[in-house]
């Protein structure tokens, strides 16, 4: 992992943001390859779920025709919005406080181990990652018992792990960064949404949040949607755009981002429909990741128990990927595709859902003045009429929420390879190369002239002028022609065009395919073409 | 502008946020057709300026050849990012309370007028447009003499409108919502940032800001550029992405919003050389615009005078475009071309820069307890070092600042147009037709198969799915084809080809120009490559 990170930022794939003043934690930004990069991991996703999709025949698998058509909605809504989805009350982590240190630590992630000297033992806690929390534990326990003035040496620590909510006696417990027991605080939600304020005025009213999804932008619009483009059920409305959380830990590179881009799709079916069309989206969505490159045997498909599943939901899974920064046999979240029932459609109209009532009733979080629930939602029908049947019905939601930092990650990794290749006297000699796909790399081919002479690079620069008028090429003169080839092999490119001595008689040129090393002669005249046809 | 307005709604351009919950002033939603739109328009933009940029010719009245590459931050950055940049202590409004009404106003936006009855002379402010101050002041002058029981009938008021700065005795001002005299407290600053805080701690530390430009994000990662992409000065950092802005007055639909999105450059040149960079820029982003059909008549370019400037600046212009919402002769922003010097790079280098003091001294804002500015930039070294002639230097910036959201509304501003096509009868019928570019235009062609018989629909959805695997098209085949062609002409979808009786007999179609209205007949087979190039 260290060396793909290292690679992103040498070439420009990724910084860290405002790097020149230390950097904030969990916000990333994209250098000139990282954009690119980024853009044909988007523009694929729109181009594959929404603006190719051909609404006219029933796609492989899926139970009928169905429609799709996009949005692009704002980042800070009404707070109202956040309040009917469950956000305000629901979306948080448990934080615990450390009255010693004052530091604040997210209650899950807090564990340790049991130490003892003597006749006393004593928890101690630490924020270590699992394969170094035994040593921090010794570290700590030795510091504390040496405080007090006993001869640490004799130091036991017990080998099983625990979370700190296993923990009953809280009075023998060591705070990660305390000095003396007992000093953390009882756990506290904290909510993740990033709140601001809007107007002049700054009154309560006015406080609102970030996005911490964008599929809430497209729930609030479905009216919207179905009133003026004359789209019919089943049909999705897809949507790619930032969302905020204000996680506590960001970490493992732009794995776990306070800032994040999502690509998400609400599409919405009769309730009857539900369960194929969920199963439907669960199986393209796994295959668009295979498509553009990553592998089977790192991909998995987690369903979720029906046991952890939402009452209306028949079932929810995850993509997952085998990151390298994970332990071995561990995967993390790419996509999640959720069955939602008619709950964000029901809450944004009646208020917000109680998910543990058997019957979806609105929850009772909170009474105004007269006894109403507080976070009533907008009154608005948002039921759908079907043409033909006339059935009225509220649809059921199928949620493919895939996050595209994740992605653009995922296929760094999966693209990272080093290899053995041979060097112009045919020595092996390593490369690093990114195998990221066509459709994904940021640059799609270089040009070379062989040497800096003979009218070579008139030619290629001829060819670079030709070609950039269809797609990102790079022009490179700099450097023996294998050191040129290293340097677009680390930046993903997939072909290299090379102008040499033949050139000048035949008017063909070489062009090598970054993978497979194989290189071909042919017509600069069928350069587009030939280009054009490995790339699609 | 009402007609646009409502047609922008009614087809899915553009949508107020959370509109089921009330709206939220100053942000907007793109709808299906909407956020095709703006995609193309960004795209537009980005493949121009950046992606199919060639820096090995010179453009037509370029000094010289030059680099383009792209980046893409964060909106939430470190909070010193904005007290070096200025924005911190500099990006306000002035802000007036009124005791009374407890409401906020804009202090340049409060004007009015003298009104006397007898001996008794009042100032009365309004926050009424220009045109609808005289019957305001008239209506708020009756009744407030009313009130305290004089017949206000022989009210005069004076012609002359004044703004409230102008106004001395402010013991005699009627504010915009009260009853009594002298109500207004003095003008304070209030930043228009948005204001959020990082982690769970919420300490002042974390306090930071929505990003209220892409730009800074470019500078601070210019460094980061310079030496993992290997430009040259001089060369250019794009970049699209949302800004946010805490307008007191969001108004005239999506032109002021709180939430938009800008397309930014920031070209990095040799200080010598940036004054012909600035003439570069400023006559191609005007070009830009007229060649994606704005029209010559309605644009103008505003240069701002040279008392204007600041001390730095060899220039600054605004194009500017008629939007219909302003008074005739009025015109507003789209963008702004800034000559901003070495400004920026030496305000991160240095801390902010005094745009007051002479010699571009870092501004002494605010001391720390060591007597030091407290806004010291980042110590990082941010010049650059020509690697030819070895002069080291910061380098000057030309920075063309475009909105996307006001772009797209000028677009649809011109695009709207009423005009009378004749109908199937041969008689004029009036019809509203979106004019749009065809790069711009949300749908490139609708295909209709004449009648739903013969099997006219089926070679209609054949050509559907043949020219969908290329462009963004539409199939329709409900209602009268002068019904559906209306429909296409209010979404601005350039073309509509028809299937008919003949095409069951030579395989042609007839495709219809939106408009010219031409319509000629052509080989199915012909479709893609004749689109292809009237498209292009």
């Amino acid at each position: 992992m260290d060396k793909i990170v290292s690679l992103c930022k040498r070439r420009g794939f990724l910084f860290q943001s405002s790097e020149i003043y230390g950097g904030v934690q969990g916000f990333w930004d994209y250098g000139p390859l990282g954009v690119e990069l980024k853009r044909n991991l988007k523009d694929a996703w729109w181009q594959d779920m929404i603006s190719s999709h051909n609404e006219l025949l029933v796609p492989a698998n899926a139970p009928t025709e169905f429609e799709m058509v996009g949005l692009d909605c704002t980042i800070i809504m009404h707070p109202q919005v956040w309040k009917c989805s469950g956000h305000y009350d629901l979306f948080h982590d448990h934080m615990v406080d450390c009255k010693e240190s004052k530091k604040r630590y997210r209650f899950d992630q807090i564990r340790g181990r049991w130490c003892s000297r003597g006749e006393q033992r004593i928890f101690v806690t630490t924020m270590a990652e699992a394969e170094q929390e035994e040593d921090e534990v010794r570290r700590r326990g030795m510091k504390y018992f040496k405080l007090r003035a006993k001869n640490a040496d004799e130091l036991t620590i017990e080998k099983e792990s625990l979370t700190f909510d296993q923990i009953q006696e809280r009075e023998l417990v060591l705070a990660p960064d305390a000095k003396s027991l007992d000093t953390l605080t009882e756990p506290r939600e904290f909510n993740l949404m990033f709140k601001t304020t809007l107007g002049a005025l700054g009154g309560e009213a006015d406080v609102t949040f970030l996005r911490p999804e964008t599929a809430q932008g497209i729930f609030v619009n479905f009216k919207n949607v179905v009133d003026t483009s004359r789209v019919k059920i089943p049909f999705g409305i897809g949507q790619v755009g930032k969302s905020f959380r204000n996680e506590i830990t960001p970490r493992n590179f732009t794995f776990r981002s306070r800032e994040f881009e999502q690509m998400e799709i609400e599409f919405f079916c009769h309730p009857d429909q539900s369960k194929q069309w969920y199963q439907y989206w669960r199986d393209r969505r796994l295959k668009w990741y295979t498509e553009l490159g990553l592998s089977d045997e790192a991909l998995i498909m987690r369903e979720h128990h029906v046991e952890e599943l939402a009452h209306y939901s028949v079932g929810t899974a995850d993509i997952e990927y085998a990151f390298p920064f994970l332990p071995e046999g561990e995967y993390g979240e790419l996509e999640g595709i959720a069955h939602r029932g008619d709950f964000d459609l029901r809450s944004h109209m009646e208020g917000k859902l109680d998910p543990n009532s058997p019957e979806g009733e609105p929850m009772q979080v909170e009474l105004n003045e007269h006894g109403k629930p507080k976070y009533k939602g907008s009154g608005k029908d948002l039921s759908y009429r079907d043409p033909i049947t006339n059935e009225r019905f509220i649809p059921h939601v199928i949620e493919p929420s895939a996050g595209a930092d994740r992605a653009a990650l995922a296929f760094l990794c999966e693209a990272y390879t080093e290899d053995k290749v041979p060097d112009d006297k045919g020595e092996l000699q390593e490369r690093t190369v990114m195998k990221l796909h066509p459709r994904l790399a940021p640059v799609k081919a270089a040009i070379f002239p062989l040497v800096k002479k003979d009218g070579m690079p008139e030619i290629a620069k001829d060819i670079y002028s030709e070609l950039k008028k269809h797609m990102n090429v790079f022009y490179d003169d700099k450097g023996a022609v294998g050191k040129r080839y290293r340097r677009q092999d680390e930046a993903g490119t997939p072909y290299c065009i090379t102008v040499d001595t033949d050139t000048l008689n035949d008017k063909t040129v070489t062009i090598r395919d970054r993978d497979s090393l194989e290189q071909v002669r042919i017509k600069i005249d069928d350069l587009v073409s030939e280009l054009g046809d490995r790339l699609s």
